[in-house]
């Protein structure tokens, strides 16, 4: 059961306090993450449109977990059994009925995760009030057991960087480089990706969303590396670009150290209190100094946890407000068709003081 | 682009026609399965929150290819340039500008495979028309290009099945066992598991959900594994179970022997026509003559494709029939959390005159 080491007792007293200032009655809260989060159950749905199951929590801050036969058993090792629901088909109307049964008549939906048939029926049972961002501003402020689970996952990042580096030489394969690297997390503790590795031999490294495919590590070219890991639930996320070969280009040289400087520069700059987007500015005023920024063509970074892509953004459209606990990736990078891209990306947490780059 | 070979454009076509049938003048493809089944691009969304892109078909057999610009070259290379639109954030916004631009005024949307908050945003600006299945009824029918390419992907599964079974030994943890099948489907061609492998040991085999832990293979023990890979794109789902040391357990034995004989009977008996509902019963009926069929917990079995899970169920709740070119699993089972579960599950293709199972 909860007992007083468990994080998800307090994660959902927070909420049950973030909902009596909303003044929302009940969340229920469907996003996987977010469930996991508040109750560890289930990190993962089996599919984007099959859930494992909803949790149920009352601005009272009492909590059911509601799921399928499926899960029962894991469920129970993590929930009180009096605040356990298992439903069977008609699964919406059995957890419509369970909810009006423990007097739900209001209802926070999180309309980003949840589908629209899901939202439409609930709509004929309660009164809904969309929300978009409640569970997910918890999240976005880590604590210390999920900042060393962060650390750990990227220290293991970090180590992978430095295996696959002796690795790649010519002759291998993009998806050669793929499979060793995914199989070094796995052999040293990580569950799982935490997303599709990219690995971009030469032009392909300018493409944002480069597959890993039958291309060759010639003699001399640049190889640009984006991955990262699920450590203990939290993911991990870093860019490299590596020059294979003798002599690296010239455009690659200045490129990387551009690069590099704009990384530096951010990095140097986020402080609690800086508006994400300022973070954004920085890089792009230093490549605009240098007569590049239309090569650079996304955002400067986006906050990481247990899911790889969460807030806040470091994009130039961010109303966030940087904050103590939040960890961001900080990947500048810069793309030229003819001969490949270069991108380099580390975890950065704020900090009281300033940053502790993982 | 779209050249004769190409499944994409008839596929199209055929949904348009069904659009006309369904006097829906547009269908938003929102489903990544249905996207992918529909145009090639992208079959995994980043994450169940985070869309790759949508597709827009019109019934007059036009489509467009939305996406965002970390796709552009991945679309282009799929998608004539002059239907493709290239969205950046705020997205909703862009989309529906682009959709109106287009004259689309009534639209049908894949409630299953959209989230609230986009069926909301949209609401504002079109007459929608929540859709459950469209796409998915076409996808039910497999072609020949797909049957060729799940007979391959079963192949493999069978094949792995061949060298665990010669692996697995006592002592041998049960995420051991799961790591082991992962390295021989990558190694063999798969581009990644269809659904997280189930290993379990002993009374573990027991738990519907049971997730590969540190369960240790004894002298003489049970061993369920339910596993599939996708291959060129298709998933594969199989279990057995296996029995590890010299003498089976007389309980495992007969249980076994039922299972299969239950299989059997549900396999022999399918057939066009059929409603999906009766094939569960012919193993149900089996199992109630022996006096077991409250060990038997969950459906039959489930149709199979892009998706692990699709249509059609084989529950006692299906409303499904079976038609030729339809996909679905056979896997009764039954479970006892004393000593643990028997399951066995083949893959079966609906013939015009039978079965074939791969």
């Amino acid at each position: 059961m909860m007992h007083n080491e468990s994080p998800y007792a307090p994660r959902i007293q927070k909420l049950a306090a973030l909902l009596r200032e909303m003044e929302l009655p009940a969340l229920l809260v469907s996003h996987a993450a977010n469930r996991f989060y508040l109750s560890g159950f289930e990190l993962h749905d089996p599919q984007c449109n099959e859930s494992a199951g909803w949790l149920l929590v009352k601005d009272s801050g009492e909590a059911w977990l509601m799921t399928d036969p499926r899960y029962k058993d894991a469920a129970r090792r993590l929930w009180p059994k009096d605040r356990l629901f298992i439903y069977t088909a008609p699964r919406l109307d059995q957890i419509a009925a369970f909810m009006a049964d423990l007097g739900v008549r209001k209802l926070g939906v999180e309309t980003r995760g949840m589908c629209a048939e899901a939202y439409l029926h609930l709509g004929d049972h309660f009164e809904l009030e969309p929300v978009t961002e409640c569970v997910e501003k918890l999240r976005m402020i880590k604590d210390e057991r999920e900042i060393r689970a962060m650390r750990a996952s990227c220290a293991l990042n970090h180590k992978v960087f430095g295996q696959i580096e002796k690795i790649l030489a010519p002759g291998m394969t993009e998806s050669e480089v793929a499979w060793s690297i995914e199989k070094l997390y796995r052999e040293q503790g990580a569950s799982e990706l935490s997303f599709a590795t990219i690995v971009g031999v030469g032009p392909n490294g300018a493409l944002p969303h480069a597959v890993p495919g039958e291309q060759r590590i010639s003699d001399n070219c640049p190889v640009l590396i984006d991955m990262g890991c699920r450590l203990d639930g939290y993911c991990s996320d870093q860019t490299r670009t590596f020059w294979v070969g003798e002599t690296p280009s010239p455009e690659f040289l200045r490129t990387r150290d551009l690069v590099r400087e704009a990384q530096e520069l951010a990095i140097t700059a986020l402080h609690p209190g800086m508006p994400a987007k300022e973070a954004y500015g920085v890089s792009r005023e230093f490549f605009r100094q240098h007569g590049v920024e239309q090569y650079f063509t996304h955002g400067l970074g986006h906050g990481i946890g247990l899911e790889t892509h969460e807030g806040p953004s470091l994009s130039p459209l961010s109303t966030a407000r940087l904050e103590p606990g939040m960890v961001v990736t900080v990947e500048p990078g810069l793309y030229y068709p003819e001969w490949g891209g270069v991108r380099w990306e580390f975890m950065v947490l704020i900090t009281e003081s300033g940053v502790e780059v993982f």
